[in-house]
C-alpha cells in the first residue's frame, strides 16, 4: 500500500485523525485561528446528514426558519444561568466600519464607528429566538411551535481539533414552545430519538441515550438528554443534546400565552442541536490506517467505477465508455430511498494502484474494476471498503449485488461499533478499580458505576481521573444497572449506577 | 374581502410590500438593527429556490464546501479596488469575552480580551477563500476548481428594507478557478444563464441579461454580468451577479500553477452570487393587494384543501377524512418532478370565508373547497389563486386537473410580467424626454438610451434623474438597440444602447 502520509492508529490516534481529515480532503485550517474550512468532500458528508435529519424533523412537525447571527450583549444577562454559560467566550461586535490607516498602509477601525450595544455572534440562538418567539405567541393556538435553524454559530475556543471543536461550527437548532410541561417533555424526548435513530441507522454508531447530571446540562435547561457515542480511542463524543427548558426562558422574555381556559401562563420550551462535530464522531468511529470507512448512507460515493486500460491508449475509450454506460445504470437505481452515488475515476495520468488507495483513503464503499477482458467476459470486478470478498460479478446483477453489498457494509459497520462498545463497558465497583482504569492516558471506555447524586461528588472524582458523568441512562445497558447500591467514591447510598467516560 | 390590513398598492408600494411580507408570515423585523427573522413561510420560499439552484450548480460540476464567517482585517485590504468596496460597511470583531459588570448588572466587554487583529464579518468571501485556493492549486490538473457556498454574509446598511436590502443577509456564493481567462468568461456567463432560467423558469420573472458599467461593476472585477428584473412599482432590481474576476485576486494572494507546459501562471477566477433579495423580487413581481401571488414552482403550498362542514360537527370529521385522502393522492402526483405541495386546512374554530383569504394571503396556487354535497357528488370546487375558472372538478380528475392548473399559472405569471416589462420599456433621444420621464418620485420602467461610455456622463445622469445604467444587454432588446447613436446626456458619439432604470 502507498504510504498516505497517515500515522496509523497504534502510533497516535490524535495524528490519525488530524492527518486522515486533511488527506482525505474533508476539512483544512483556515487563516482564522480556530475555525475551518469543510472542503467538498467533508461538506458532502455535511449535506448527507443535514437532508436525513431535516427529513425527520419535518416529517414531525418542525418548520425551518432563519434568525439574527447577532444577538444583543443585554439578551444574553437576561438567564441567569444562560450568561454564565456562554459569556465567557463570544466574538464581540464593537464597530461597524473601517476607515483607511490615516498613519500608513491598509484599514483600521473606524472610531467613529462606535456600536451603542455590543453585538455578540451567537454562540446559540434560545435568547434572539426568545425575544422573536414573543411577538408570536399569544394563545394556545399558536402552539405549540415547533422551529428549527441551519446556523453558524462561534464559542471562542482556545484548543481546537477539526469537526470536533472548532470556533466557528455548523449546527441545526431546534427551538420549541408548548402549553405543558409534559407536552415539552414529549418534544425533547422526540428530539433525542430522532438524535438516536438517526447516529444509529444513518451513521451506523451505536449511542447511549440518557440524561445529564445537573454539573453537566445546557446553561438555561431543566434538563439535558443526549447521545453519546464511544469511538475508537476508548474516549466518548457528546453526539447531541436535547435540553427542556422548562419556564425558564419564557420568564426571562415574558412570554405568555392565554390558556384554552381563557387562563395567562408562560410557555413551556425546549431546544436541541446536533453539528458537525458528527463529521467527525463518524470518521472516529470506524475508520482505519487506507483511510475513511464511510457507512454507506453517509457516503458521498458509494461506488467507485476504476477502468483499466493497462496503459494502451487505444483500450481507454473503450473501457472509460463501458464504465459511464455501467455507472448510468448504477445511477438509475436506488438504495435506501436514493438513487446511488457513482463516480468513474477516469483520470487519465493515474495508475489504477493509486486510485485504488485514493479511493480507499476517501471511503468509497464498493469499487468496481473495469478491464477489457471483464468487458469480454460480460462482468466487473467488485471489492468492498471493509469486509466482504473480492469477487467478479456479471454486469447483468451489478446493481442488485451493489446494493447487497451496501447493505451488508450498513449491517456490519454498525454491528462492529456495537461489539466494540460492549467489550469496552464495564461495570466497577471499587474505587481502587475505577482510578486504575483511568489513570492511563487517553480513553477507557464506558464504565457503569454507583454515584451517590452530589455535584461534590462528580467534580472531585473528575479531577482525580478526568472521567466525567456521561449521562444517566434512560434504558439501562444491564437491568442491575437500575439497583440501588453504593458510591464508587463515597460509599454513601446511590440509587443507580450512572456511566463515566474521558470525553472529548 | 375581509381587511387584512395591507395597505393597497395604489396608495403606497412600499407600505403594501412591508404589510405583506410580514402579514404573510414571509419575515419579521428582528431587535437587532437592520437584521431581519426570516419566518417559516418566507424560509420555505428560500429553501425551493436553493434546491433547485444547487441542482443547476451541482448538475454544472460545481461542488459546495465552507469557509469561515471571519475575515482577518489585513485580508481586506489585500486587494485595492476590493478594500474600497467592502471596508466601509462591515461589522468588527475586536474582542472574544465578556465578563460581569464590575460596576453593576449585567456584563461588559472584558477588555483584556482584545484581539490582536480585528476579525471583519464577511460582507462576500473572496479574500478568506483565495487565501485557502493558494493552497489547494498547484497544477493545471488542480483546474477548474468549481466552488460554491451557501452562507451568511453581513454588509452594514442604514437604509434597510426587508429581504432587498438587510444587513445580515442569506445567499450562495461561487468561488472558481480557472487556467485561462476564456475558461473564466465561459463559467461567468455559464452562471449567468443559470441564473437567468431559474429567474425566468422557476420565478416567472423576465431578466435581462447584461454587463455592468465600469461604476457599477463588483469591486476587485475585471467585468460584471447581471440579472436585471423589472417589478410592480417600475423599479429594477439587480437580482444576480456574475463577475469575472481576471486575475485581481490570485495577484492579491499569490496564486500561480503549473500549465500543462511547465510554465508559472496566475488563475483566472469568477465569483457569482444570489441572495434572500430574491425572495423580495418574487413578492414584487407577482403579488397583488389581497397577499401573496406566487408561480407554483416557487410555491410552498401549491394546493390547499378547505373541508366546509358548515358548522355541523357531525358533517366535520366525514370531510376532513375526505380531504385528507384527496391531499394523499395529491402528494403522489408529481409535477414539475416534484411531489404536489399539499395543504389541507382542518381549523375547527375559523370559517371557510377566513380560510379563503388567509390562503389567497399566503399565496396557495390552487384551492380545493370540499363539502358534504361535493362528496356526494364525487367532485371538488377548485379556484386559481389568480385567473382561471372557479369550477367543480370530479375527484376522479382532481390530480391531472390540478397540475393543468399549476402549468397555467407558471406560464401566466410569467407572460404576464413579460407583457408588463415590455409595456414599461421606453426608447428615449432626448435629454428633455429622459429627464421628465425619471422626474416623480418613484419607478418608471426601462429607458433604453445612447451613452458615450464615460463614468462622468453615468454619474451626471445618476445625480440628476437617479437612474442608473442597469445594464448593458447582452442580446439587444431590439435590433436598433445595438446601433451607433448620440448620448442622450452629452450628445457625444455613442456605440449602442444602454439600459436605465431607477433601482431598489
Amino acid at each position: 500500500m502507498a504510504n498516505l502520509g497517515i500515522t496509523p492508529r497504534s502510533q497516535g490516534f490524535s495524528d490519525w485523525y488530524n492527518d486522515l481529515v486533511v488527506k482525505a480532503d474533508l476539512a483544512d485550517y483556515s487563516a482564522v485561528k480556530g475555525c475551518m474550512v469543510i472542503k467538498p468532500h467533508g461538506y458532502a458528508i455535511w449535506e448527507l446528514m443535514q437532508r436525513a435529519l431535516d427529513d425527520m424533523f419535518k416529517a414531525s412537525g418542525h418548520s425551518n426558519a432563519y434568525f439574527p447571527l447577532f444577538v444583543p450583549k443585554s439578551f444574553l444577562s437576561k438567564e441567569a444561568e444562560h450568561v454564565e454559560g456562554f459569556a465567557k467566550e463570544c466574538a464581540v461586535v464593537t464597530h461597524h466600519r473601517l476607515m483607511n490607516n490615516p498613519d500608513g498602509p491598509g484599514v483600521v477601525v473606524d472610531p467613529t464607528a462606535k456600536l451603542e450595544e455590543e453585538l455578540v455572534i451567537r454562540p446559540t440562538s434560545e435568547t434572539i429566538i426568545w425575544n422573536s418567539f414573543k411577538n408570536w405567541i399569544q394563545s394556545y393556538r399558536d402552539l405549540p411551535l415547533l422551529i428549527n435553524q441551519w446556523a453558524n454559530v462561534v464559542r471562542w475556543e482556545m484548543r481546537t481539533r477539526l469537526f470536533l471543536r472548532t470556533a466557528e461550527f455548523l449546527w441545526q437548532e431546534g427551538h420549541t414552545a408548548h402549553a405543558t410541561f409534559e407536552d415539552a417533555e414529549a418534544e425533547a424526548l422526540t428530539i433525542l430519538d430522532i438524535y438516536r435513530r438517526f447516529a444509529e441507522e444513518w451513521m451506523a454508531v451505536p449511542v447511549l441515550t440518557g440524561v445529564k447530571s445537573e454539573n453537566e446540562k445546557f446553561a438555561g435547561a431543566d434538563h439535558t438528554y443526549c447521545i453519546e457515542a464511544l469511538v475508537q480511542d476508548l474516549r466518548c463524543v457528546q453526539a447531541g443534546t436535547s435540553h427542556h427548558l422548562g419556564q425558564n426562558f419564557a420568564k426571562a422574555f415574558d412570554v405568555k400565552f392565554q390558556t384554552d381556559k381563557g387562563a395567562l401562563e408562560y410557555v413551556h420550551a425546549t431546544s436541541w442541536g446536533v453539528s458537525t462535530r458528527l463529521v467527525g464522531t463518524l470518521v472516529m468511529a470506524h475508520s482505519d490506517d487506507k483511510g475513511l470507512v464511510l457507512p454507506p448512507r453517509m457516503a458521498p460515493v458509494q461506488c467507485v467505477i476504476v477502468p483499466i486500460w493497462g496503459g494502451k491508449a487505444e483500450l481507454r475509450e473503450k473501457v472509460v465508455a463501458a464504465s459511464e454506460r455501467l455507472a448510468e445504470r448504477l445511477r438509475a437505481t436506488k438504495w435506501s430511498d436514493s438513487p446511488l452515488r457513482v463516480r468513474v475515476d477516469a483520470r487519465e495520468h493515474e495508475s489504477p494502484g493509486y486510485k485504488f488507495n485514493d479511493w480507499e483513503l476517501r471511503g468509497a464503499c464498493v469499487r468496481l474494476e473495469l478491464g477489457p477482458r471483464d468487458l469480454e467476459a460480460n462482468q466487473t470486478v467488485l471489492s468492498q471498503r471493509t469486509g466482504g470478498e473480492k469477487a467478479p460479478v456479471s454486469v447483468d446483477n451489478v446493481c442488485d449485488e451493489v446494493c447487497r453489498r451496501l447493505d451488508d457494509l450498513q449491517r456490519l459497520l454498525y454491528r462492529s461499533a456495537l461489539d466494540f462498545r460492549e467489550a469496552n463497558t464495564k461495570r466497577v465497583d471499587t474505587w481502587e478499580e475505577f482510578k486504575a482504569i483511568f489513570e492511563p492516558e487517553g480513553g477507557a471506555g464506558f464504565v457503569v458505576a454507583h454515584w451517590d447524586g452530589t455535584v461534590e461528588t462528580e467534580k472531585a472524582i473528575a479531577e482525580q481521573t478526568k472521567a466525567t458523568i456521561r449521562c444517566i441512562t434512560l434504558d439501562p445497558l444491564d437491568p442491575e444497572d437500575d439497583k440501588p447500591g453504593k458510591c464508587v467514591y463515597s460509599g454513601k447510598p446511590s440509587s443507580r449506577r450512572v456511566v463515566f467516560a474521558k470525553a472529548y
